[in-house]
């Protein structure tokens, strides 16, 4: 049945973008690349809304993949603008391989592409769409600086403060902790007292460990201290809020929206951080925005700053932005914009993010079989 | 540094093999192919070991993506004796894309084939090497029915009793609970007292109709209920099995350790049922059987018979065996083996799974760039 909102065609492009230096946290090590996956959705009426999802340099072949042959049949002749029933029946469609990973990457692509035509066609700006609370948030510089040496991890604090930035955080997880804390030391030193600080353990701790660090790390004023150990355990969480007594941060690494409804019930975290990039979407992350809401706490981010920037100035509860190391906004044609330690929201129509192809273009990498890529 | 151990190559195949009727349950639809990735690990001995994973007919490119892509040249080189050693350095390769679903299975598959290596280097079938404790055990034929008419239903029932199932499984989650009950009750008259019947809804009902089914389901002796409702619920699961009265089992979708641990501890479920096929092969499997057993529960298996036969075996807490719909066993050299109920373990060196490239060769599918197929 012809009708100009249904979907005839997803396009899936696939780029290894190289880091511009090498930047190592606790668990996930040294990273060199960063890996984008670009779905542009194209309507009977012509219409063409972007989404795009990224990885820390692993499994962007898969993501590809899985929209394509899996997605991609399931979409075509769907109304895109029946968002919320689309994004239900993807969720069932890759259930049995799904329910976080590889599908909630994938998923989230897609999701972003049908909400840019959704805000292109409202001829609105995401944040106005999404709630209208302002056009701007307070953002944070999280850097990726575990394997920095001490020097280097001041400069480039120094160059964050040089920027604008009124917040930043470091990686921690040392090989001893008293040299995690040394290096919190010398930060809360070079950026003084009005600064916000926050730390970020990326899943290395043991539950003692991260009790212990809390503790030392109180006297250092941190606004947050995230991940102190891996995202399943709960109970885990539960007891590094209680005994450790300064406030917890994690998100990046829950994948369905139900991780976050445990690890907000179960494990009280004080600041949520979802990424639309893997947790379904910006329909994914507007779940996730209004537990928080329900539940009295802030909603706060996780990478993909461009796009983020406009989901936080919407809400009323937005804590930090987290303005992210992988630098994806570079290849857009408006990267970030900064104003009196806060980022504001771009004004155009749809998500504000587009790629620019002649800087994409020599990362671009191919996926498909040939045999496949003929046929289509 | 030359090592006979070390690991030289990984090479994946890639089928999808069409069903010889589609077969229907309540959440994921009809299936009409099951896909199968098939991996091979070559050392510098010259040793082969082989293992598989099985997909519903979604997702299985992009499983095939992550192990050329991301999991094989991480593989390369290392030291195939260490298993578990490996296992934990797949997981943490791959966190950020992993926690669950395709990365599971990707990383299933090699974790089979490296038990492979093991079990013919030790000279040793996997039901003694993992335990020993016999080598048979009690089974029971799953159906996939729930689009099948109530003769057909019964048919195929009986079929299974005349091969010499003493326990079947059918599939609930009809438009009616009402039509949901008929079937029972006819399955049961059909197969009378003495054979051991399960039922399973595929996570299709809320919590009020899972009770209300548990309730209904009770004058028909029933063994077990399976995933009466969506496996991310905890809280659901422990009201079905506190207020329903039926024993709950579930497994097939928790495709991490712990999410068992969660589901055990927090949604008391009785019968866990992990697939080595998507909970991290061999290994994660054994970490599930030990963590039922300390919470004096059974262990259950979903899916792949032909292998899980030798793990049920092993174990001196197995309940059933599930023989399940997707014949992958029939492409191997020795399809399962029942005698007297029970499925009987195969005595050969090995996984005891190998599989027939004259049967699988039609449906072989690529799933290579052609360029990175050149390169190898």
């Amino acid at each position: 049945m012809s009708n100009a909102r249904n979907i005839i065609d997803v396009v899936t492009e696939f780029y290894r973008i190289p880091l511009a230096e090498q930047m190592g946290d606790a668990k996930h090590g040294i990273h060199t690349h960063f890996e984008l996956v670009i779905v542009k959705i194209i309507l009977e009426s012509g219409n063409q809304g972007v989404g795009y999802t990224y990885t820390g340099g692993v499994g962007g072949r898969a993501i590809c993949n899985l929209i394509e042959h899996d997605l991609r049949p399931f979409l075509l002749g769907k109304d895109a603008s029946c968002i919320e029933k689309i994004w239900e029946e993807m969720n069932w469609k890759i259930h049995y391989v799904g329910r976080g990973g590889i599908a909630s990457f994938a998923i989230s692509a897609i999701d972003i592409a049908l909400w840019d035509l959704r805000a292109k066609k409202a001829e609105e700006p995401l944040w106005r769409l999404l709630g209208g609370t302002s056009n701007n948030t307070k953002a944070y510089a999280g850097a990726i600086d575990l394997n920095f040496p001490m020097e280097k991890l001041l400069k480039n604090i120094q160059g964050y403060l040089d920027s604008g930035f009124r917040a930043v955080k470091i990686k921690l997880g040392q090989e001893r902790l008293e040299e995690d804390i040394e290096r919190v030391a010398a930060v809360r030193a070079l950026i003084g007292s009005d600064i916000v600080f926050m730390v970020d353990a990326n899943m290395k701790w043991s539950i003692a460990t991260a009790i212990k660090a809390a503790w030392m790390l109180k006297e250092f004023d941190i606004f947050w201290l995230e991940e102190p150990t891996i995202p399943d355990d709960y109970d885990g969480y539960h007891r590094i809020a209680k005994e450790g007594g300064v406030a917890i941060a994690a998100g990046e690494n829950f994948h369905t929206i139900y991780e976050f409804q445990n690890m907000i019930t179960r494990g009280n975290i004080d600041f949520p951080q979802p990424d639309a990039s893997n947790i379904g979407g910006i329909t994914g992350w507007l779940k996730v925005a209004h537990l928080a809401h329900v539940h009295n706490l802030p909603v706060c981010t996780h990478g993909m700053q461009e796009l983020h920037v406009s989901l936080m100035s919407a809400m009323p509860h937005a804590s930090y932005l987290e303005v992210h190391s992988f630098p994806i906004d570079r290849y857009t044609t408006r990267p970030l914009v900064l104003e009196n330690g806060k980022a504001v929201a771009p004004d155009t129509p749809g998500i504000g993010v587009e790629f620019r192809r002649d800087l994409l273009q020599e990362y671009k990498t191919e996926f498909l079989t040939d045999k496949i890529a003929v046929n289509r």
